[in-house]
C-alpha cells in the first residue's frame, strides 16, 4: 500500500526511451486550405519569389535615392515628372502603394515630402536607396526553405505558404489518443448529478479532450465503471487509436482498478510522478500502446498531461516549439511541498508597471477553480523550499505547453 | 493628395463614440455543451456546491487532526482503525481518494505518514484540520456567481460551468463581421499566382478572418475588382452582417476606391492613423455600419485589426481580458518613426535565462514574414525615439490582444 515517486525528468526519459518510436506517423500529402493544426512533415521550399518585382509601400514618387542626397528643405531638389517605364537622372514617376517600381527607380518618396510645382517635385529631403520599396524576393524567395520538418502550422504561416506558391505540402498526420474514463460515480447526465450525492459531473474528459485538440485528433471512449474485465475488454478492442489516456482509478484505494487492469494488460513502467498536484499518475506499454494513465481530479489529470502527455506528442511530432515565461512579483510567501514538483497556479495583476503574481490559496487537486481562475502557473522544482513575497519569478500562462519547456530542461 | 494622420488612441475614442451603440447583441440561452466560445451575457449563479461532501484527496485515513498534535517520529501517536460511519477519539477510518469523510474526521493521514500495526495505526506527525481535504463547496457553492457577464468561455470556464451544475447559460450572440477584399489584382487561383506577373494571392483575408474567428462569425464576402460601382452595390446589399471590414484600396492611389465609394455610401469619420505599418487605414459609419478600412498589406492589416478591431468587438461583449507582457532584452538597437505607434516584431531567445528579444530587419508593411516568423510585437509610443541595445523591454506574444491592453491604457 504505497507508491514511489519517480521525478518528472526521469519520468520523461522513460517515457522517450520506452515510447518514442511506438507511433509511426506517416506523411500526407495535404491541400494548403486544409493544413491549419499540422505539422510540416518536410522542409518546405518556396516555388515564387515575393514581391515578384520591387515594390511601393506607399503613394508618392519612384526617383533615383542618389538625386536626393542633398536634398533639404532651404535646398529643395528639383525633379521633373515623367511617365515612361524608365526613369534617368532628375526624373520622378508618380506611383501608388503596390505599383512595380519603374526601371532605374530605387526609392520611393511619398506624398508629404515633396511639394508639386506643375510638372516638377520638389525633394525636401534626401531619401536612402530602397526606402519605401519591398524589394523582390524579400518576403519569400523561389527556392528558400520558407517552412521545416516539425513546425506547426498557423494562420500566419498559412498565409506564408500561400505566398510561396504551394498548394499542396507535406505534413505528419495528427496523432490519434483515445481518451477512456474510468470510475463507477462519473455521469454526463446533468439530472442525476444534480439530484444524487455520490455522483460527479464529468468535466475532466471534456477539459484533456480540448486541450490536446490542439495537436491531436481526440477520440472520446466513453465513461466505464470501476470493472476490471469491461476495461479490460474496451483496451484489447480499441482500433485505430495511437496513444491511450485513462482519467480515473490510479491511486491505491480498493476501487481504484485501473492500473491493476493495465498491468494484466501490458507492462506498468512507472505508477507515481513526484508531481503536487498530480503524483498518482502512471505510464505503461499495454498492448504496445503508449498508455497515460491521468487521475480523475481535473487539475491534477491537466497538470500531468502538461507535463508529459503534451510533450511526448509534440516529441513525435519533432515539433520546434518555443516557450516563454512572463516575469512577475510574488505578492506573498508560498512554500513547497519537498521533493516533487509543485505547479503553483497563479493570478496576474498589473501594478505600476509590474506583473505581480498572486498565488491562488486553491490548491487541491480536486478544485478546479484553481486552474479556471488561474492565469498562469509557477513551477517550483523538487529542491526549492518555497518563495518570499517580493521574489522575482518566473511564471508560463496556464495554455502555453509549460511541460514541454520543463522536461527538456529550458527552463528559467 | 494628403492625408491627416490621428493617434491610435483619438482613433479608438472616436471608435467607440460612433460604433459602440451600432451593434445590438440578443442574449441566447444555449447548453453549456454548446457554449465554447462565446461571451457571458449576464453572472452565472451556481446551482450545486461542489465538492457535495468533505471528501479525501489521498489514499490514507480520516482521522481528528487534533488527536496527532503531539505526533512525532519518535513519539508516534496511536489511533485504532474503524468502519464506521462517525469516528470518536483517536480512530481512525481507512478513506480513499474521492469518499466522503466520516463524521468527527476532519483530516486526512496518507498512508506514508503512517505505521500499520495490525488494528491500529500509528501518527509519525502532526496534521493539520482540512490537510488533505476538498471541503464542501470549496470548488464551487451553490448561489455563488461563478462566472460575470463578460467573460469568455474557455475549456476551463466551460468544465467550471458543468461543475456548478449549470445545462444552459445566457451569452451573446456572436458579432457577425463580414470581409470584403477589394482589388483588381487579387486573386484565389494559385495556377494564375504562379503564372502571371502582375496578380497577388489573397492571404489578407484569411489571416485577418483566422484572428477575428476567436470571437465573431466570419463571413467571407468574397474578392471584387476596383470598380466603384460594384462595390457599391455589394456594400449596399449586405445582409446580416454586424461590422464590415474591406481589405485594400485605402491609400490615396487612383485604383484606390474603397474610401471613395465609401464617402458616397455613407460617413467616413477617419482617414489615416499615425501606426507603423498602417497608416492608410479609414473608419465610417456606412449605411449605419462599423466599417473598418484596412490595408491590403497582410502586416499592416493585422496591425490595424489587432489596435482597433479587436478591441472594438471585446468591448461590444463588454469583455473582461487581461494581457501580460514578457519582459526582454533588446538585443540592438532600433529607432521609431517619429509622431507614429511602431508596431516592431521581434523574434524571443532564452539565453543564460534571460529572454532576448531581436526586432526584425524585415519591416514592411508587404513583408509577411516579418509577422510569420515574429514570436512577439513591441510597441513604441508616439513620442518614443527608440530603444538601445541592452534595454529592458515590454513585448506582447503577437497573438494576445495587446490592441486592447493600448488602447485601454493599461500599457507598460
Amino acid at each position: 500500500m504505497s507508491m514511489e515517486f519517480i521525478s518528472v525528468r526521469d519520468a520523461w526519459k522513460v517515457v522517450l526511451d520506452k515510447a518514442l518510436s511506438k507511433v509511426r506517423l506517416d506523411r500526407l500529402t495535404i491541400q494548403v486550405h486544409k493544413s491549419l493544426g499540422y505539422f510540416i512533415a518536410d522542409d518546405v521550399i518556396a516555388k515564387v519569389s515575393y514581391p515578384k518585382r520591387n515594390i511601393a509601400l506607399f503613394d508618392g514618387y519612384a526617383v533615383r535615392a542618389e538625386d536626393t542626397t542633398s536634398a533639404s528643405i532651404n535646398n529643395p531638389v528639383a525633379l521633373r515628372i515623367v511617365y515612361s517605364n524608365v526613369i534617368g537622372p532628375f526624373e520622378a514617376k508618380p506611383i501608388n502603394v503596390g505599383e512595380p517600381l519603374p526601371g532605374g527607380a530605387n526609392a520611393v518618396i511619398p506624398h508629404e515630402y515633396v511639394n508639386l510645382e506643375g510638372n516638377i517635385i520638389e525633394a525636401l529631403k534626401p531619401i536612402e536607396p530602397h526606402a519605401n520599396v519591398a524589394l523582390r524576393g524579400e518576403d519569400v524567395r523561389s527556392g528558400d526553405i520558407i517552412a521545416s520538418k516539425g513546425t506547426y502550422i498557423d494562420k500566419f504561416l498559412y498565409a506564408l505558404l500561400l505566398r510561396a506558391g504551394l498548394n499542396e505540402i507535406p505534413v505528419f498526420r495528427r496523432i490519434r489518443v483515445g481518451i477512456l474514463t474510468i470510475g463507477d460515480e462519473i455521469v454526463r447526465d446533468m439530472n442525476l448529478y444534480l439530484t444524487k450525492e455520490d455522483v460527479v459531473y464529468d468535466i475532466t474528459s471534456p477539459l484533456i479532450s480540448a486541450s490536446l485538440t490542439t495537436y491531436c485528433d481526440v477520440i472520446d471512449l466513453g465513461i466505464i465503471k470501476d470493472d476490471e474485465s469491461a476495461i479490460s475488454h474496451i483496451i484489447k478492442n480499441v482500433e485505430n487509436i495511437d496513444v491511450i489516456i485513462t482519467l480515473g482509478g490510479t491511486s491505491l484505494g480498493k476501487r481504484d482498478v485501473t492500473v491493476k487492469v493495465m498491468e494484466k494488460e501490458g507492462e506498468i513502467i512507472f505508477h507515481g510522478v513526484s508531481i503536487v498536484p498530480g503524483r498518482t499518475m502512471a505510464f505503461g506499454l499495454i498492448h504496445d500502446k503508449p498508455t497515460f494513465m491521468l487521475s480523475g481530479f481535473p487539475v491534477a489529470a491537466f497538470v500531468q498531461m502538461k507535463l508529459l502527455v503534451e510533450p511526448y506528442v509534440l516529441k513525435v511530432y519533432n515539433a520546434k516549439i518555443r516557450v516563454f515565461p512572463i516575469l512577475a512579483e510574488l505578492s506573498r510567501r508560498i512554500s513547497s511541498t519537498i521533493g516533487f514538483l509543485n505547479v503553483v497556479r497563479v493570478t496576474l495583476n498589473k501594478q505600476k508597471g509590474k506583473v505581480i503574481a498572486n498565488p491562488l490559496r486553491l490548491r487541491g487537486s480536486g478544485v478546479l477553480s484553481s486552474i479556471s481562475l488561474a492565469d498562469a502557473v509557477l513551477l517550483l522544482s523538487e529542491d526549492i523550499e518555497g518563495f518570499e513575497a517580493g521574489d522575482i519569478v518566473s511564471v508560463y500562462k496556464k495554455e502555453e505547453p509549460w511541460g514541454f519547456a520543463y522536461v527538456e530542461g529550458d527552463f528559467p
